[in-house]
């Protein structure tokens, strides 16, 4: 007996700005799971949630925590640039992001963003 | 140009002792993400790592730390009966797991041990 899929996961590789890279996406019913590594490993986890108190133009601002890893500036400038956009269009749920990158240029990350978004399954 | 897969990956959809659940499975070059959900959330976090000091026959004991969710006992226990196995298979690699769990019981845990190694990716 097969149950239906609860979750809905989508994956893709590419070489990046010169870089292979591998995106999973994981859609769960409460947040969604983004993995971005360029160096097959985990790399940092960082949790991403809206928070209660809004923007100036009334969206729910988001606040960053490194759940594992190296906890530095960068890390959550990185981690937002990469999935702030996730968390809005699934109706800002909370994302799980684990990220290993090499090219932390905003160059890159915007290419990331966008294989990301090829992956998307909210 | 595609550049060859980094992290591998396996999932499994299966009614457990009459719950629907998945399974997710994820080798990283340092370590292993499982997924393990009844809800369809990605539920409590908990990242188990090998420990320096060994058990009574020289095993390394594995730490628990919960990461996201409730930090409580029994999540420390069943996260080590799920997934220990991995990270001793894995060579003793440390092991992110997520799980929403139903069935507590220790058949059930021991039901989806099972699913866990059909998804062996390490």
């Amino acid at each position: 007996m097969a149950a239906s899929p609860i979750v809905t996961s989508k994956q893709r590789e590419e070489v990046v700005r010169g870089v292979p890279t591998q995106v999973v996406c994981t859609a769960f019913s409460n947040s969604v799971l983004v993995l971005v590594t360029q160096y097959g490993k985990m790399g940092t986890l960082v949790y991403l949630h809206p928070s209660a108190v809004g923007d100036a133009v009334g969206r729910p601002s988001l606040s960053t925590r490194v759940l594992l890893g190296k906890d530095e500036p960068l890390v959550h400038v990185c981690a937002k640039h990469l999935v702030a956009f996730v968390s809005q269009e699934a109706g800002n749920k909370p994302v799980l992001l684990a990220m290993a990158l090499k090219d932390k240029t905003m160059e890159g990350i915007q290419a990331l963003r966008e294989v990301i978004r090829s992956c998307q399954v909210w």
